[in-house]
């Protein structure tokens, strides 16, 4: 069995979140990413937290089986090398402002000319050719000004940030599925392209829910804390041991959950007899359902509610999702190899091929670790070279 | 220009919203997308609201430029329809529940003995070899049992939903990256292949931030409001006229801050020296902003904020956010065609490629609009057998 994308060559110019996630994808399926880093200061989310002996674990688990090498971008020898390696590589992702690669030349239209099969990615906050262009766009930014904030919280409440930055993992991601389909493009039709890729199209191309209320109805929708938009009890609630969360969409579920709580006259009961009375009474609903749950343990409900056939599910932690049968079966959080670090529990992408192997055991980069390998290998530098560049702070 | 997926057949099994989003990317890329819907009842979202004259608009949305063609799966001549589209198909797609499709006789096994090269991508809730394959996957089960909502949510409160379904969108973005990346690997090596999606990995995956914690220092993340996890202030604040973010994650940054609101004396405050002393000290600190926030229009305090550099944004709800000159001006939402209704806003998936056009106009299919067109062009079908097989509910 080979990789999925065994062959394919990226050289990645990407920092913090959004680009080595998407690089982190395709290095998951076997392409070769040969990640470009300042020299001496590395990757920006190598000085974010959290660290273990100096090495931050957020970075580690971004960049696992990536090369890093480092080139200084700003001077011209390290652009040289750069589009050196562009001629030698089939995408190429960088997730600077607009206008930064221009600054250092190289931008898609310096590159293309190199290498016209090239394919440019580009992460950025708004697009290049957006009003807001030069606007800053972290990803707390993103998540406010997408609509993803105004529609997360609890009722009556304020906006509230969804706990991941799912602005960055999202273009990420998406920037991922654009660049193995331009592969694909390019494999039948020989042409190399740019993709831009916008962090707020990315989150505002995932709210369709939101979204077909408020283009067609002209209905804006407001956080409502876990209960769903129209069906009621979708909702969580809390137990002596944690919160879990149930599903009664039908009135046979509204019925059997009757039955869970030993509450069977509320069948009968004239505010819950469909779903949109059930949801207009929803407090009182609330408090009754709450009332039981929160006299037993989380286990307890469960069963109960799995008895009576009602999809429901624990709220776990970090920590019982990681230690769950179920990721340990799936094989979710892998031991990795960091040259630093006594361990390095990596994750990768999610998905499984069946012709493809899965990595078994992936290797998170120290600063520069391939630098002189990448360069030797690739662009025949030599030992003296070398040296002189790294003297003059070029690599 | 063509498409991107120009040439591509994607056979779509999908209901509600994993699956469907998946194909929307693909059908957006220009493959072909035949979408297979239950006779006279559909893909369930049909029957999910909101509803403009009978028709659901979260399914318009979610089902832009397929062809809907009604199949009964439960029949023997449905399933045969089936394996005949299956041969002249690159791609199926199907989120039913692990089993479902074998009990069809549609199988990966069943199918790939009639094409080989056939990509054959399966979304479920956790997968056909997780010990929870049985359980049900909706979203909110999904975000609950991942991590999802155990790290969103105000400090020391309940863990809350994302307000989208982050599950079901995210797994759909993954199985289409994974589509689109055998399709690339078939074109190399000439093979099809299984592709399994597992929605807790999906989310799971996403969450390197806080699983960076967890697994390296095994420290459990919670819920902590809009604040950032280590530096302050990154956090959102009330105006007048809404709230908004602001990001002060350097020391330069919170001075500019104290100027911006005219308590320069806040610079020698030794409760806010540093990140860490202003991360400890940040309900001091959230009060004395809120205090300048407050009494300020959003647009005052942007303004302000703007002039000392501080990266700062409104939180925008989905009507603001559709109406922003940044939506205009990258054409977000663009008018759709739908036999039933007299509009139909639609959202593409976010990317721009520069060889390959961006459907200006896209369909979102009735029930069954394609069923002769595809069933007559593909199987040849004549008019007679048609006619039978819809009196027998079989398509």
């Amino acid at each position: 069995m080979t990789n999925i994308l065994d062959g394919v060559r990226i050289l990645d110019l990407t920092r913090v979140m959004s680009g080595p996630y998407c690089t982190s994808m395709l290095a998951d399926l076997g392409a070769e990413v040969i990640k470009i880093e300042m020299p001496e200061i590395g990757d920006e989310a190598r000085h974010m937290g959290p660290f273990i002996e100096g090495h931050s674990t957020y970075f580690a688990m971004l960049n696992r089986d990536k090369k890093s090498v480092t080139v200084n971008l700003k001077t011209p020898e390290g652009q040289k090398i750069i589009k050196q390696l562009v001629e030698r590589c089939d995408v190429l992702v960088e997730n600077f402002r607009p206008g930064v690669m221009a600054r250092y030349n190289l931008s898609y239209d310096d590159l293309k000319a190199i290498n016209p099969k090239l394919i440019y990615a580009s992460i950025s906050g708004f697009g290049a050719d957006s009003p807001l262009a030069a606007h800053p766009a972290l990803d707390i930014v993103i998540q406010a000004m997408s609509g993803l904030m105004s529609v997360t919280g609890e009722e009556n409440s304020r906006a509230l940030m969804t706990g991941e930055s799912m602005a960055d993992v999202s273009s990420g991601i998406f920037a991922a599925f654009g660049i193995v389909a331009a592969l694909f493009n390019r494999e039948k039709k020989g042409q190399g392209q740019h993709i831009d890729v916008a962090m707020f199209d990315s989150v505002f191309a995932m709210l369709l829910t939101g979204l077909s209320q408020q283009l067609y109805l002209d209905k804006t929708p407001a956080p409502m804390g876990n209960r769903h938009p129209v069906t009621y009890p979708v909702d969580s609630f809390p137990t002596r041991t944690g919160d879990i969360v149930l599903c009664c969409f039908t009135r046979p579920l509204f019925e059997g959950l009757c039955d869970a709580m030993a509450r069977p006259e509320l069948k009968q009961d004239d505010r819950f007899r469909d779903n949109a009375a059930r949801s207009a009474n929803d407090n009182v609903l609330r408090a009754i359902i709450t009332q039981w749950t929160q006299n037993h343990t989380k286990d307890e409900v469960l069963a109960a509610l799995g008895k009576a056939g009602i999809p429901a599910a624990p709220v776990q932690t970090l920590a019982e999702a990681a230690a769950s049968e179920h990721a340990k079966a799936r094989d979710l959080v892998q031991d990795g190899h960091h040259a630093g670090l006594a361990q390095a529990p990596l994750v990768q992408q999610p998905l499984r091929f069946s012709s493809a192997p899965r990595p078994s055991s992936q290797t998170t980069p120290i600063l520069g670790e391939h630098t002189r390998e990448v360069l030797t290998k690739e662009l025949s530098l030599d030992q003296a070279k070398l040296d002189d560049y790294a003297k003059r702070g070029i690599i």
